[in-house]
């Protein structure tokens, strides 16, 4: 669901690891097993017709992989939850004024593109969990429609109350533009790809290059996914029968706004006529003209959505095969399978990588080979209108995941390009061992020495487009850190919500999938021409995630490095007392500037600005308990990662007592009473922002609440984050003391 | 000439002037004889018919300037030089591959702006020392076509050689980007506007607004002024009759290659053809469509200039005021008064403010009055082609102005907003005293109390928007920085050749002036309407003009502070000293980067670079020198200030004699055999950049020797501006002296 492209997060050279010579043998049987070609195949098959929610192919894909799965020796079965769906009746687009022209509707056929004339049966354009409604009114242009947009629409005077918002993709997670555009008193909300962002800036349109077309939309879920994702009806448990559920008007991820997403072309047609204050420096888009933030008479929309809501069954592929000595730790590995349209990039070219692991693992069982735990595989349904097929399962399942689950490793849409890996920290070392075996297809060389290189030689060509952290490791030759997981994929119920220990892989800055983005041309043909020609990069993921899935069942213990944890935390605790600072100093600029009257006199007649509002002071912190927590944390850490490290001298007993203290330690950085305003989010270092949607935000509790001035909220979770903290230490001090312990 | 409106450098609150009543009285009563209705009735008068070198309103404008200068009783004469001035005889423009479309030729008219239907007589779009020619070759796209553009090229493997490079505006001057295509072996160049830089990005197209309207064409001179400018003939001398002249084949300031100037409109249809790589990221311009670079057959474009080369007589003003008590000290003032077509905004928005002031000191004098000092007014002729009737009086005048001249004060272009103001860092005190003292006619404060309410609401707006140094200067609360000058208008000569102490003082930033820079919409129109409504800062101008012109030629004793130029030179030292360390460390970056190959495996197929060129390692080198002098420089300009603070006690022949002293200090900081390849520059702290143009390089022989990577040239220059600055310090020191010894 999530697009690669933008996501920072590299990986790199680990020390050697001591690795067997049956594990790196059975490896190489692995890497022999793994068909670019064969991806290529069941890739066109699964893409050849609309897959998404519903749709005869998506079940057809099911069943096909069901089939699959049983073939290769996996234990597989079709998993169905009847979750809140809506897909459009009718969908209403018409300029009123300056003239009267109808806008909207499904995307043209391309045609060098041949799925692109095959949309019997495909969805129009729309977003799912709008509210629908009908309504005519002036449009605002709003840019991103991110919270800095609406202090610059408010330093102007402009209001979009009342009215219709027009707000372009980027600058954060789709569904918070509605939302946003909602809370400010919107009518109604279009939501457009800008040239700027996936076409014609970046790349040259299809079918010339792989940017997206003038006619190309961006489907796509606005569910309030930052509160909670998965059915709107059952937040919390599995939307099965007999579950109660909420309705449909009571459900507080259901935007109560209607909202559509249109294209370039139709959106410039909509701009070109708007009045107002200009629209100049970043706030501003990639079409040739004039951008006005609008709000007047000008230009006057109808927008009208109507959505069939009812319940829709969905189907998640589950495939167990059963760990030969330690059956009741799990490794769940997922992707899912739903489109929008056809889906070849997303999710396809990660769900292809996922079949050749299964067929891989099923063959390797197939001569003999057992894992020591338990192998989960599955494949996602609904996981475009909001992580529903992996959130509901999770849920349902929560007790014995809570039990059982060591790790949830996920993929979604993949391409060509460079390793890109996010994740909970104690797994940094983790994925940056395995990245050193798997040969990156187009260099010949380790994905990790690519992905190192890509950092170093980036930072070079374009100075401060490398974060500095990811800069600061490659150089150093250590580990490349793993960034921090925020939302967009399956990984959330697990890692958000239970607090598994979780991963995201995936390659990509070289595809050009940003251009077909859920819409018609996501197609194979757009795939092989533009993302992944040979599906070279599926391949080189089913070799990375298979490692990974390989040595995390059948390695000597389970795969954690704490003291990455805890010098990520340690990072974590120094950047929001950063943040507390800097905000009172940026606070106190303000509270100067208006005190001396500098914006009434720096006040231009051609973009009149107010003044902004006084926004009081924030306060210093005591930021001790996180301080003392992350220190403890330090110290446990390096004394447990030296004790793993002479584990093998330990008796089995003792061993395996430690993997099980240790194996859902993970979760020990949950609180039961979630973030603030979102129970459904427990875990205390990772979530995704209420205002940035994808973007992660670390220790949320205490930065979001300095960010948007709960200062109450922030002193309540310094405690909470640093006890949550300090629980995982002590787990972690009570393992190397039975280290030390007799036997 | 140069547009103000990218100038960062702005001013402000300096400690309270010791202002005697009478000067206070005289000032109110200067300011009272300012008035701008009748600066519009000038404006309207003077622009409204092209006013070019050479033409007919040129001509009559002199006439009726010297008709003034004389009727407000000032000594006023027309001064002719015979200069090397191309007109175009015929410009031709296609684009022969794809399609074969005309292209070029004058602007259009638009109903709105009356003068624009008004071209007869007008130069149509060309750039003035073009070299003639008539070619026909593929078109390659150079962005800016600025050094860093032709890496991009080179790394993706195009080369210019041979065929016709299209620049746009912006990134440096207009000069450099058809002389760097000729370096690199084009045989053609385009320079065009485009929409990212002066129109709908920035403002709406003229005339909604003030910006570029699609057929817009800047005009402009494209001479090697950054080698020397002036008649390219008649270099450091006075182009009079019997000059000593180059050929034009000689003349080192001539392109060879023809040039054109075209508008986005035109560029438009030629860009849209390109082939080759995609151009993305800050090498991409703001229309709506995809760039290459291109570089192939599909597109050809057939480029012909064919000029008149005749010498044309240019007519400078020149008014005269004597001094009473010390006439052998000038005050010298000068704005050009040629456009490129009808100049409104650029020169005559600056022109019109000196006249003003011109009328008011001859009221004063009228009355009775006469300055101490020796004040002489320029309305320049011939800027816009090369600073040239400037610099051929300078040249002509050269000794007595050695002998003389105290200050040059210099206006130009001039629209409503914030005070600009750039020059000899020892005359940063008497800019914000004056500042301090001059009313916005917006806001109603002084001016510099609006700069630096604009420096603090800039930096809180738009963090990093505003210069270090000036935001750390507006937060301290005392004087605002000087800029420093480099080039674009005619205070050349004089800083630069001369060495003469030097200011260029502007209002802007609220205006829409780069919208019709250099073309037929810098119109009266465009002026009242969009860049200063009322001619209120033209006025505002006067006032703040007359007071420097007025303290300098009638204050107790010359104007400056030599700490500020201390402090200043200490930290253009430090910049040079960081700029050698960051710069090998970089080039051990790109070693390591190149032994490492980190570049082949970071290679995208989607746009794969080639490996940048070793450039070796720079050395560390020896800037004791520097530190030195810097440090001498502190010490004796703090001594200095301390003696001139306490002035007043001394005799008045030591007074005098210590005038005498400082009156040409300025002028230490030349050193006679010039900077490397360029000896008409002799300035050792300030210049315009090599490879800026406009943007001044401070310490320019260490500086621009260490970026350009002529290591012996740096050191040759570490020792000679290390000399100039102890000379100066010594020269302090020898006036301190003075007033400690006996009467």
């Amino acid at each position: 669901m999530k697009h690669l492209l933008l996501t920072t997060a590299l990986l790199a050279l680990a020390s050697p690891a001591l690795a067997d010579p049956a594990s790196t043998a059975r490896e190489a049987q692995f890497d022999a097993l793994i068909s670019a070609p064969e991806q290529m195949q069941w890739l066109q098959t699964m893409s050849s017709a609309p897959n998404h929610v519903g749709s005869p192919h998506d079940k057809a894909n099911a069943d096909m992989q069901l089939a699959l799965f049983k073939q290769w020796g996996w234990d597989a079965h079709i998993e169905q939850f009847d979750v809140l769906y809506p897909t459009p009746i009718s969908t209403t687009l018409e300029m009123i004024a300056p003239t009267r022209v109808t806008l909207g509707g499904q995307e043209p056929a391309i045609p060098q593109d041949p799925t692109s004339a095959n949309t019997a049966g495909a969805l129009p354009p729309y977003v799912a969990f709008q509210g629908d409604g009908d309504v005519t009114a002036p449009l605002v242009y709003v840019n991103y429609g991110m919270p800095d947009d609406y202090e610059a629409l408010e330093q102007r005077g402009i209001s979009v109350k009342g009215k219709i918002a027009i707000a372009r993709y980027g600058g954060g997670w789709r569904g918070l533009k509605p939302k946003l555009a909602q809370e400010h008193g919107a009518i109604g909300c279009l939501i457009y790809s800008d040239p700027a962002n996936d076409s014609y800036a970046e790349a040259d349109p299809y079918p010339r290059g792989g940017g997206r077309p003038e006619h190309g939309v961006q489907r796509g879920s606005v569910m309030d996914m930052t509160t909670f994702p998965g059915d709107p009806l059952t937040p919390g448990i599995g939307a099965v029968p007999g579950a109660r559920r909420l309705t449909r008007a009571n459900a507080p991820t259901i935007l109560k706004i209607p909202v559509l997403p249109i294209s370039y072309a139709d959106a410039g047609k909509l701009i070109a006529g708007l009045h107002g204050p200009l629209v100049s420096g970043k706030e501003r888009g990639g079409l040739g003209m004039a951008y006005h933030w609008g709000g007047t008479d000008a230009v006057r929309v109808h927008l009208a959505v109507k959505s069939d809501w009812s319940l829709k069954p969905i189907y998640n592929v589950i495939a167990t095969m059963k760990g030969s000595t330690d059956p009741d730790h799990w490794i769940v590995r997922g992707n899912h399978r739903d489109g929008w349209v056809f889906g070849a990039a997303d999710p396809l070219t990660g769900q292809v990588a996922l079949m050749a692991e299964a067929k891989a693992l099923g063959a390797l069982a197939a001569q003999g080979w057992r894992p020591a735990r338990t192998i989960i595989y599955a494949s996602w349904d609904a996981e475009e209108p909001g992580l529903i097929g992996s959130t509901e399962w999770a849920e349902q399942h929560a007790a014995e995941l809570k039990a059982k689950a060591l790790i949830y490793i996920n993929t979604d849409n993949n391409g060509r390009g460079f390793l890109q890996a996010e994740g909970s920290h104690e797994l940094q070392r983790f994925v940056n061992s395995a990245a050193r075996d798997v040969t990156d297809p187009q260099a010949g060389t380790p994905v990790l020495d690519r992905a190192r290189a890509a950092l170093l030689a980036g930072h070079y060509l374009v100075p401060g487009s490398v974060d500095a952290v990811d800069y600061d490791a490659a150089k150093a030759g250590g580990d490349l850190p793993l960034g921090a997981l925020g939302s967009g994929s399956d990984y959330s119920a697990f890692l958000q919500h239970l607090g598994i220990a979780s991963l995201h892989i995936g390659f990509g800055g070289e595809d050009q999938a940003a251009g077909s983005y859920h819409s018609i041309y996501d197609s194979y043909t757009h795939v092989i021409q533009f993302d992944d020609p040979g599906l070279a990069y599926a391949a080189t993921l089913s070799k990375l995630v298979g490692r990974l899935v390989l040595r995390a069942a059948d390695g000597p213990r389970i795969p954690a490095q704490y003291g990455d944890l805890a010098r990520t935390v340690a990072r974590y605790v120094t950047e929001v007392e950063k943040l507390d600072v800097d905000q009172r100093e940026k606070d106190r600029a303000l509270a100067d500037i208006r005190r001396e009257g500098y914006f009434a006199l720096s006040k231009s007649p051609t973009d009149p600005l107010t003044v902004p509002r006084d926004r009081g002071i924030t306060p210093l912190l005591d930021m001790l308990p996180l301080d003392n927590a992350s220190d403890h944390l330090s110290r446990a850490a390096s004394a447990a990662d030296a004790m793993l490290a002479k584990g093998d001298a330990l008796p089995p007993a003792t061993r395996a007592k430690i993997d099980a203290m240790l194996g859902t330690i993970a979760q020990l950085l949950t609180d039961p009473r979630g973030l603030p305003g979102r129970p459904w989010f427990t875990n205390l270092v990772y979530a995704p922002g209420t205002l940035t949607g994808y973007g992660a935000k670390t220790l949320p509790g205490v930065r979001e609440a300095i960010e948007q001035r709960r200062f109450d909220d922030a002193r309540t979770y310094i405690d909470r984050t640093a006890a949550a903290i300090e629980a995982y230490a002590a787990r972690l001090d009570a393992a190397v003391a039975l280290a030390k312990a007799p036997a």
